[in-house]
């Protein structure tokens, strides 16, 4: 079994920048996740500095030292107390440096990111430093399955199971260290979609595995949630239903959580997926989607455990012939009604966008539209409908548009960040998840770059407010090369390929057009005639679907001013154009372009983008690991033909379909 | 293990039919199928007759009586002896009935004759009866897998293995006389695709198993063939390479075919799908099909084994923006050259289009370009293009226009039949072979109607001269009613039906069009940027692939008229008229319609016309088995959604890229 340390694999720094207070840390603090961070302290520093490290005994005279302490009584100013507990500061006291934690878990954090200043050569620069995380929760949901795949997983096997058996090795702490060292403090350890096997992890049969890894992640500070079958009680306890308001339902779920509780005091809570794609749920019994989440949640109540449940509710077998339905609206309608139903431990989990994870979609109205709700942002490190870890796509600019899109919930200036932060409405059960990339594959993420989105995403959730530039530059030093001569090429190859991806694959905001099975590589028609909602309703004259008053009325799911200026196509941001409006393609952008044109000329640079990604990217040959650049050479290679095929299909379809030529009389076949 | 006996199921005759010679039959000949023919006389005879009925032994005095003999100084006018000695003739004398057969297999074959003009009342018109097979092979091709699954296979599952042991039952019998009886004297009892494991049925692995079906169908006059890997020297030899030229190749095969002699001394011989999808073949190696061919050929020719060769070799991996490489040519082309060069005990088994059995295609120009080659016709009995035995699409209509198809090979009146029985070049190995339909679902064939195409195939390969709605009669006599009554529904309905399938599905021989993973269902775009060389090229003018001179000069594979006609559009005949050209849809037709309202009637039409046979079926209940009432009726539920979506999808498409409405103003998505 091997595995790189990805950002965790330091690097010796130079011999001025060790300070003398380095080689002497002194820890103040005692419990089980104090010692990680003296222990992460040691192993950091010392792989830095060149030399075994340990910690002292305090004692007077030691300094300079590095003091690991935690300070209950610290002042943190942050908003509410959970999220006081987990803030952390980094202080030069004379030659010595002080990382103080509100709690044992914000220690470590503190230790995570001095260790990570220290490889960076950031510490000048950056103290005094504390720090309040953005968001109250950072959880990584896994879509790995018992049988050891992974659902939409590009990395590998799981390294979490394998063939109905629950792996427990020196990856699994890996796993967690990169977890804790990046802010998550939440893992979801296996798919939304539970399926008959997976059912059984809240029971005997799996619960003392399971409960090795929540030990393991309790000490780094992180909780372990499982996904569970709304219908287990018909699975599992041989109740007739899953009906949530049956009192032998209740019963069973109650007694159900207790047992998880004995065996795991610690166990964070349950995410459900129901009435989704074929899941249980409670519309079966004519109960809402707070019934549900409500009866759950009071299970786990009593033991301070949280309810996420996820929005992703829709009807999959729409007719393709049935214009008025529309996906899009599906979340927002079925939720919207509730808001204020749901009990304080629960928190809706909402997909970022109304479809799902596309390379472009308009924010999720329902960020909006919750007032008295608890909600997460649920994000796609996993490159799903983007590239699937073949092609580079770095994600953090999208999540961050995403999350300083204003809502205008409260007024102008009501950005997503503030609502999933729960500042909006003082909220504490509140944050971002996302689908994670991992997986048995050596470098874990399938491609080296797209370890920059696990990376990124974890950054980001504790601090919104660094640019997606800086968290590339970050990820690049950690992982590739301290030097600035990768970095600028690394940085902006990055940057750029969100854009490249959109370039070559579906245009301006429509989506979808990927291969039904797979969800990679083109399929124009792929699903504009099956079940799932997802359609171009291209003609010879045009394309796009109206989602104004005149078509699906979806823009009307947003607050002003959006409402009015996505129904309008002069209005509406182009990149989102073909979201929201059918459109000819004679219609002129604000480039002068008519859309066609601009369909053409897009594809072209999609592809010309790639082979120059893929120039830069051979440059670094000698100056980043081997491994790496071979891995992602490849990765290059495929990406290119991907571009290709992409690019073709595209203007070929259009071309056959609309018959208007490119301008620049380039080759469409 | 529940089945039916099909066409075996005998009804109780009228008692003035019942003479009195019925009751009398004398086995006048020795030998194990001469036994087999005995033993079939009683069943079936009994069952007709209401009771019990034994062989007499050969006494004076004993008229009148049945008398099955042997005769092999019989004169028969067969044009060569291998047909001769598959002759057999009934007739009476005096009050007696002599069934003569020139072989003990001939004589077996007497029998199911006469037993099935009894049962069809028809003796009294046939007899003085003789009959010499038209195809001296009449063979089944099972594309079963040892895991137990079927390759297109729509019938459940296989009742030849599995999980990879050989099964050996009550049903194994039952299906060897259900084949016996239509004639089928060579079955292939694995899929061309031989896989890992499937390579191991010519070893010490499996023989001893194989030689139980080996005997079995001995018994039954049926001689077994088995698919085998052309690569199989590599995988259980060794041997770096399986070069046909390569000494140690041949030396393994010639052992490895002694060795199943040795077990099987009966055995017919091997079917090999080469160089074809992904198939390893002699190509490889730079060797010629030819060079494949005979090697094994020459292996199996001491022990007069047959050595069959598919020529389905084409580029499954062709670029879509390719418009010069075509599919169709592919088998004239790799074989055409190869004419006069493969020995005696070669036959080329040859699909009946140049695609892959689609609804509608042009005859194969290998029929009439081989003179010096013997030659297969490969038809399908499985549905898998024509609706996987969910739809009803009786294939004999289609069978016979192939078999009469005139290739000018010598002169006019040189029809497809004429070839592939042996007539044309004075050939003995020669004749027709065909994907089998079944499975073990309790009636065989999943639609209880599928088995008119099984029963179909054997009747015509004894005797094409048999007009589709004799043999669509006798099926539906023999399966579910003597009445009157219940034929004049069935038998238009059978004789309908291709037409409608082809009406709902791809217009105008243009095939394809289907789901891929499936080949069921409709998606028009679905193999259109693939990699199977399978494009319908439609634009917003037009539709159709250029196969003339001007494009990719497929049409000069056929002989003369052929070239000609099926070079211009206006000779073309118009079925045919979007496989050979490329055709604007306001291109006026025959009828003087436009191409796209064409399509858009016909569309509309076959809907109605599965409407139609829906309620005709509905009419038969309680006239018929309620068993196949039942299953054929929950077909034709899944027939009409099919249609309903094949019709919308389409008529939509072409109305979205042409823009031309529907000139009666119907539904167009």
């Amino acid at each position: 079994m091997q595995y790189t340390k990805c950002w965790l694999d330091w690097k010796e720094i130079p011999k001025e920048q060790k300070r003398k207070c380095y080689y002497r840390p002194v820890l103040l603090a005692c419990g089980p996740v104090a010692a990680t961070a003296g222990e992460e302290y040691c192993i950091s520093m010392g792989e830095m500095l060149g030399r075994e490290i340990s910690l002292l005994e305090m004692a007077d005279g030691c300094e300079p030292a590095v003091f690991l302490e935690v300070d209950g009584a610290m002042q943190t100013g942050a908003r509410n107390e959970a999220l006081a507990e987990q803030t952390f500061a980094i202080r030069e006291e004379g030659d010595s440096i002080r990382i103080t934690g509100r709690s044992e878990e914000a220690l470590l954090q503190g230790v995570f990111a001095f260790t990570r200043m220290v490889s960076l050569a950031q510490l000048d620069e950056k103290l005094p430093f504390q720090c309040i995380p953005s968001m109250p929760l950072r959880m990584m949901d896994h879509w790995d399955d018992m049988d050891g795949s992974i659902e939409r997983g590009y990395s590998g096997r799981s390294f979490f199971y394998d063939n109905y058996e629950i792996l427990y090795n020196e990856r699994t702490e890996m796993y967690v260290r990169l977890m804790a060292s990046i802010g998550v403090n939440a893992i979801v350890i296996n798919n939304v979609n539970v399926h008959e096997r997976e059912t059984y992890l809240i029971t005997d049969a799996y619960l003392a595995q399971v409960k090795k890894y929540a030990d393991l992640f309790a000490r780094y500070g992180i909780r372990l949630f499982m996904c569970v079958n709304f219908a287990a009680p018909m699975q599992l306890g041989n109740i007739p239903v899953s009906d949530p308001l049956d009192p032998d339902v209740i019963a069973w779920w109650q007694d159900a959580v207790k047992h998880v509780y004995e065996v795991i005091p610690e166990f964070g809570g349950f995410l459900v997926k129901a009435d989704s794609e074929g899941r249980p749920g409670p519309i079966t019994y004519g109960r809402t989607q707070a019934d549900g989440a409500n009866m759950l949640a009071r299970a786990l109540a009593p033991y301070g455990g949280i309810l996420i449940w996820r929005c992703f509710v829709y009807n999959c077998r729409q007719d393709w012939r049935d214009y008025k339905t529309d996906r899009a609206r599906a979340a927002y309608d079925h939720f919207i009604e509730l808001d204020g139903e749901f009990d304080d431990n629960v928190i809706l989990q909402i997909k970022n966008g109304p479809m799902d994870f596309q390379v472009r979609e308009p924010v999720s109205p329902l960020f909006g539209g919750l007032k008295r709700t608890n909600m997460m942002i649920e994000l796609q490190i996993a490159q799903e409908y983007t590239g699937q870890q073949i092609d580079l796509c770095y994600l953090i600019p999208m999540w961050k548009e995403i999350l300083s899109f204003d809502t205008y919930a409260c007024g102008e200036g009501t950005p997503v960040e503030q609502v999933v932060s729960g500042r909006s409405y003082a909220q504490v059960n509140c944050g971002m998840a996302a689908v994670i990339n991992t997986g048995d594959d050596e470098n874990w993420t399938g491609n080296d770059l797209a370890g920059a989105n696990l990376y990124g995403f974890g950054r980001l959730a504790m601090d919104p407010s660094l640019t997606a530039e800086e968290i590339a530059s970050e990820w690049c030093r950690l992982n590739l090369s301290q030097s600035d001569e990768v970095a600028k090429v690394v940085v902006p190859m990055l940057m750029g390929s969100w854009a490249t991806y959109e370039n070559y694959s579906s245009p301006l905001g429509i989506g979808w057009m990927v291969s039904p099975p797979t969800h990679y590589g083109p399929d124009v028609d792929g699903f504009e005639y099956d079940r799932w909602g997802t359609y171009h309703r291209s003609d010879l004259h045009g394309i796009g679907v109206d989602r104004t008053d005149a078509g699906t009325g979806y823009v009307n799911q947003y607050n002003e001013p959006w409402r009015s200026i996505y129904g309008k196509m002069d209005t509406c941001p182009e990149e989102l154009l073909l979201f929201f409006h059918h459109v000819p393609y004679t219609y002129v952008l604000k480039t002068g372009k008519t859309l066609i044109q601009h369909i053409y000329d897009t594809h072209f640079e999609g592809v010309e983008e790639v082979e120059e990604m893929q120039r830069q990217w051979a440059s670094l040959e000698g100056k980043i690991p081997d491994r790496a650049f071979r891995c992602v050479s490849e990765r290059f290679e495929r990406q290119l033909a991907n571009a290709i095929e992409w690019r073709d299909r595209i203007n070929t379809y259009f071309y056959r379909k609309c018959g208007i030529g490119d301008e620049k009389g380039r080759k469409i076949y």
